[in-house]
C-alpha cells in the first residue's frame, strides 16, 4: 500500500482493528458503516472517510468485508509479521505483560524477562524464564530481539535503555515514568500511567466546575 | 482561573507537571524557557506559548518561577485535592497500580482492592486489603469512592463498570481491552495497552519501509 495515510487515521486504526477482530471472532462477514458506527460510537461518515483509505469496501449498501479490512489494517499496523520481544523488569507490571497472551496472537513473542533481583532468577512466568541483567546483551543479540518493554523504576530506565540499544534493540515500549533520550533511529512508545491518571482528574475537575455554574 | 485552555495544551500539561516536579525536587527555583526546552526536547517558543496560559512568568530573561507554575498546572489538572480510589481486579496489573506510591503523592488515595477470587480475600497489598466484590457497592458508598481503576479481563468489564456507576463511582480508569458504554456524566479514561503496542509496531514498519527505499 503506497499512499500516505494521515496520522489522525493511524491513531484510530488500532480501535478499528480491535472491533473488526471481535466481529470476525463472532463470525460476522460483512458490516455496514452504520452498524459499525452504532458499535463504535463514531459517526458513520467518519468511518467511511477513514476506511476509504483501504479501498475494497464494496458497493454502497453492501457493507465492508470484515476479514479483508481486518487484514489490510493489520498490514498497515505492521501486524502481518512476528516481533521478538523481551520484558525488562519482572515486577507486577512486567509480569502482567508477560501473562497477557493476546500479545502473542498479534505477533509479539515474549522471549524472555529480565530483572536485577537474584531471588527471581530462574522463576518462570507463563513458561518464560526470568534471567539476570548480565545475560541481557548476549541474549538480545542471539535471539534477534527487536522490542523491549521497560517496566522498571525510572531511576534505572535510562541506563537500561542505553544498554538495550547498544545490544541491538530497535524499539522500546517504555513504562518507566521518564522520557528516554535515545538515538533517532530507536522507536519509543511511552505509556505514562500517571499522566493518564492526571487527564482523568482534569476531566473530573472540569465536569464539576461546569455543573457548579 | 477562568479563561479556556485549549485541549492540545491540556494534553501536554502532565508532562510539564512531571518536569517541573523534578526541578522542584532538585531545588531549582527558576528556569528559562530555553533551559526547559533543552530538558524537554520541545521548542522554547512552544513552551512560552503553552505557559503563557498561566501568566506569572516574570520578565524576559528572568525565567519561570518553578514552584508557582507547578502549583498552577496542578490546579488546572485537578491535583490540588484528594480523590478516593479503588482498584477492581487484584491481578498483576491491579497490584502494580496498588504498589505505585506516587499516585498517593498526587492525591489519589487507593482505599481498597476488589477481586472475585476467594483465595485473595484478606490479603493486603502495601497495607491495602483485598475484598470480595459482594462488598463493593456498600464500600463505595461508605467511603465516598470517586475513581475506580478497572484491571480485569474484558469479559467482566462492562458488568463491573455498571455496578460501579450504580454504586456512585464518578470516574473509571479503564485498563480492560474494551470500550465501556456508560452514562455521559461518567468520566472514562482508557489505557488500552495493546493499542499502544500496535502504534509501536506501526512505527517500526514505517521506519523499515523508509529505510528500504
Amino acid at each position: 500500500m503506497d499512499k500516505e495515510i494521515s496520522k489522525a487515521v493511524i491513531k484510530r486504526l488500532p480501535r478499528y482493528y480491535r472491533y473488526l477482530g471481535e466481529l470476525l471472532e463472532s463470525g460476522v462477514e460483512r458490516i455496514s458503516s452504520n452498524e459499525l458506527s452504532d458499535k463504535m460510537r463514531v459517526t458513520a461518515s467518519q468511518i467511511r472517510q477513514d476506511l476509504n483509505n483501504f479501498g475494497g469496501f464494496g458497493q454502497q449498501g453492501y457493507g465492508y468485508n470484515v476479514k479483508y479490512l481486518y487484514a489490510e489494517i493489520g498490514k498497515i499496523l505492521g501486524l502481518d509479521r512476528v516481533y521478538n520481544m523481551i520484558i525488562v523488569g519482572a515486577g507486577n507490571l512486567g509480569q502482567a505483560l508477560a501473562n497477557y497472551v493476546k500479545f502473542e496472537k498479534r505477533g509479539f513473542w515474549i522471549k524472555g524477562i529480565f530483572d536485577v533481583n537474584p531471588i527471581l532468577k530462574g522463576i518462570t512466568v507463563r513458561g518464560i524464564e526470568i534471567r539476570m541483567i548480565d545475560e541481557l546483551s548476549d541474549y538480545v543479540k542471539e535471539n534477534e530481539i527487536q522490542i523491549a518493554a521497560l517496566t522498571l523504576p525510572k531511576a534505572n530506565a535510562s541506563e537500561m535503555a542505553d544498554l538495550l540499544v547498544k545490544s541491538g534493540v530497535k524499539a522500546i515500549w517504555n513504562f518507566a515514568h521518564t522520557d528516554l533520550n535515545l538515538p533517532e533511529d530507536v522507536i519509543v512508545e511511552n505509556v505514562h500511567l500517571s499522566e493518564s491518571l492526571m487527564q482523568l482528574s482534569y476531566n473530573i475537575s472540569c465536569y464539576e466546575q461546569k455543573h457548579k455554574k
